[in-house]
């Protein structure tokens, strides 16, 4: 049982060691990385991870959706005034529900965008909630290892407390196929000329996707989604 | 009201300057450094402070007693093994405990050792419990500032007890507007022979039902739902 840290283009190695670093020492062994700017490996990561086992395992992907592919609940980290249409929480109670979804044997994550830029929209699309860390609004540049830590602080704190209790929710989607869900669904809407003027074309699926993905849906909840635009599109099936 | 941070004898001016960053962050203003031994200021600590304005203010002391003369609490952070002769806690207890004092008052602190060697003994002398941070026993090599961060994060949660935020999301559908998309749906969906088996039918509404209700929609996207749904039963407009 883990939670899987998710840094998406981070721009310097030294944090990327930094995060690994931390993760080891809070029991966290699941390190993925989307597109580093300065490539892979680094020896900046290296020098900054102090022998951690977790940058060794690392994993590297090219794409946000790549590296979610396996996961069912994922989480955002995101300055208060960028996230769009979702739940906002905060690093305790967020800790708390991924520990309960990992204790059900769901894969859970947190990504982390880029050290300035931090996360686009897009990078938030598969995001169930986004997590706010409580900082001063005087002072807010909390650097990226520095968020892991407290991400992974929480977790390894959760471990030692009574658990929810999942049971009665059915298997979750993998984020694949609420990724496979988004591309059908606009797909039709495309076809259908749902989306208009064009220009808002991106912020309509913006909320579209956030709506989806705040739902929490489960895998069979997918394939009756993607049956119901089937039949929708197609009307009543002749002969 | 205020928690104190101090920097026994610290090493690098690097971690110096995580320190007060990641306290500018958390709300804290107050970095004591005792005996840094590369001497002060410190170029490497502005440089890792990103404008943090607790650097700036920081006072340098020659000793540990100099440093807390005027505190009335403090507790020691040391490795578990280290610690001599008093209650060893953990840090959500401990700042709570530390906060209780601050409210009533007092000056409260706590001080963190060298990078590589720790407290020494001498060094607790005044403190009244150590505060074990709880890692992973076969990776235990937290940074000094990551180790600051956990402190003054708890403290920030202390004072906040931010439950999350739900200003970010727009208005909620009313539970009339919610049905009227059950109605409009499962309209559509007889018209399609969506339901098949018709006994599964019910069964089906239900979890259809539960889906739309979990996603807490907003009045916005009610409406959004219902034109995209007119959109995939018409297709694309012509003429």
């Amino acid at each position: 049982m883990t939670l899987s840290i998710i840094l998406i283009r981070p721009q310097m190695g030294e944090n990327i060691g930094a995060a690994a670093r931390v993760m080891a020492n809070f029991g966290l062994r699941d390190l993925r990385v989307v597109a580093p700017r300065d490539g892979w490996p680094s020896e900046a990561a290296e020098a900054m991870a102090a022998g951690s086992p977790v940058l060794e395992q690392a994993r590297v992907y090219e794409t946000t959706e790549a590296a979610l592919a396996d996961l069912h609940t994922v989480y955002a980290t995101a300055a208060f005034s960028r996230a769009p249409a979702r739940p906002i929480t905060t690093p305790r109670p967020a800790i708390t529900e991924l520990a309960v979804q990992a204790e059900a044997g769901n894969g859970v994550g947190v990504i982390f965008g880029p050290e300035r830029a931090g996360l686009a929209n897009a990078d938030m699309d598969l995001c169930a909630k986004v997590i706010s860390i409580p900082v001063d609004p005087e002072f807010n540049s909390l650097n990226l290892a520095q968020a892991v830590a407290v991400m992974a602080y929480e977790w390894q704190m959760h471990q030692s407390q009574a658990p929810g209790d999942m049971r009665q929710m059915p298997e979750p989607a993998a984020l694949s196929d609420l990724h496979g869900l988004f591309g059908h669904l606009e797909g039709e809407l495309d076809t259908a000329r749902f989306f208009f003027p064009p220009e808002k074309r991106e912020g309509m699926v913006r909320n579209l996707r956030a709506m989806l993905a705040r739902a929490q849906l489960s895998a069979q909840e997918v394939r009756t989604l993607r049956g119901m635009i089937r039949a929708l599109v197609d009307g009543p099936r002749t002969g």
